[in-house]
């Protein structure tokens, strides 16, 4: 029996139409589609496919069991999640060596701090795997605030929200043009490091880029407001531009 | 008269099946294209689209004047630049004046790093502008890799292969993962500050990522190869993961 391959398709920041070509197509014959999703919640990259899928498609919703009820630094956190991949590692292989392929849908660029990374190197070897990029959230929150990001030699940095003060801090000081990411109930520890760094009067936070309910302001004029998990600050380069 | 919609679409890394549904959408019906390329060579992007345009599409290829003659330090070579961005600008608004939509074709995403951004910042306020973001041709090179490319808290730094080796040193000690665009002639400065700060053994070279010639190779592997303008260097990060 020829195993299935199991794919891991970037869907891009939200809007469908930003999808690529191949994502579109390998969703409209899919026989099996995975996805990771919060207990009880819809799941955001199933949301982005709704209406796509083609009759008789097997859902196979992948629920976290802990999000935010432990801390990341509790051992137990890891413990859990590890035991929550290596079963789906399991699952999906299963489904894969019964000769059938599955589409795990990915939120943005599979590569790119995704969920499907943690499934990937599990399966490596195993079964056959095909990884599609897609359009990441940042470009797509670049491209909400209608400014371009990086001009000839800037340096962007890429940061999590969830790093300690200092080391936003250190990291702001050095770059030209930032992204900070996973920002929601970390906003304000990211404003104070903008702050510290001269770059709080330039950043922009956009929420659910490219999304119906996308919003993309100055960080200076929302004072005060908690965002979503999805939304992302940026600051722009300013580098050479003839 | 309604002016026309200059549309800045971003084609993705190269193959054409990575361009979002948006951009095959839009390319299928477009009237006038406009692409960037070296006068005598058939152009990059205009490459991506080839066989997508429709029937009687008038092309308009816009050939920069200068590009390695001159180097970008002397005052002329932004001037000159940008007397020929400053060009197109006029005619291109002509065209959407005309009451016609223009399709600016972009390698990778328009506003990261892209030539468009000089035509985008001249035409704001002027005509209508849309901008379709793009997967970036750095998520087609770690793709190519076969290896997620950051995890967890990872941070990831973004430099041009053109920032003096000090530069390249400094921020590359910094960072988790990397990224170094603009390779090609500069991969000895670059492979110098890789080795300064331990990075060289585990990075890699990524050329025509997507493409029909993507080559993939540990840097280590390819000593003394200078590779093409169209190559990324890569150091995966090794952030948390259960
Ligand atoms: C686990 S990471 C996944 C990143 C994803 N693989 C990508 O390529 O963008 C989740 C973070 O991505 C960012 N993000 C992804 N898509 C977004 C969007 N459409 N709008 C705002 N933020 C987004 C948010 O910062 C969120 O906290
Ligand atoms: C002027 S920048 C344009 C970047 C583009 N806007 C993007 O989003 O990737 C040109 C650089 O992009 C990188 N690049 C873009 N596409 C690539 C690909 N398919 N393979 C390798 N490098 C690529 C190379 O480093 C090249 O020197």
């Amino acid at each position: 029996m020829t195993p299935g391959t199991i794919y891991g398709v970037g869907l891009g920041p939200g809007d469908p139409e930003l999808m690529s070509v191949r994502a579109d197509r390998l969703l409209r014959q899919a026989r099996n589609v995975a996805f990771f999703r919060k207990a009880g919640r819809p799941g955001q990259a199933r949301g982005i496919v709704e209406g796509l899928l083609p009759q008789g498609v097997v859902e196979l919703p992948m629920e976290y069991p802990v999000t935010t009820e432990i801390p990341v630094t509790d051992p137990r956190y890891n413990q859990i999640l590890s035991g929550f991949y290596a079963d789906w590692t399991a699952r999906l292989r299963q489904v894969a060596e019964a000769g059938e392929d599955v589409v795990v849908l990915c939120e943005g660029d599979p590569f790119f701090y995704g969920s499907f990374m943690h499934l990937y190197t599990r399966l490596e070897g195993l079964v056959p795997l095909q990884v599609v990029p897609a359009i990441t959230g940042m470009s797509g929150a670049w491209t909400a605030t209608g400014q371009p990001m990086t001009w000839g030699d800037d340096v962007l940095t890429v940061l999590m929200g969830t790093l300690p003060e200092a080391d936003l801090t250190r990291h702001m000081a050095e770059s030209d043009a930032l992204v900070v990411m996973k920002v929601g109930r970390n906003i304000e520890r990211v404003r104070r490091a903008l702050h510290a760094t001269g770059r709080l009067e330039t950043a922009w936070l956009v929420e659910y880029a490219t999304m119906a309910d996308e919003k993309a302001v100055k960080l200076t004029d929302v004072e005060g407001y908690v965002p979503s998990y999805f939304s992302i600050v940026l600051v722009h380069g300013q580098g050479r531009r003839p």
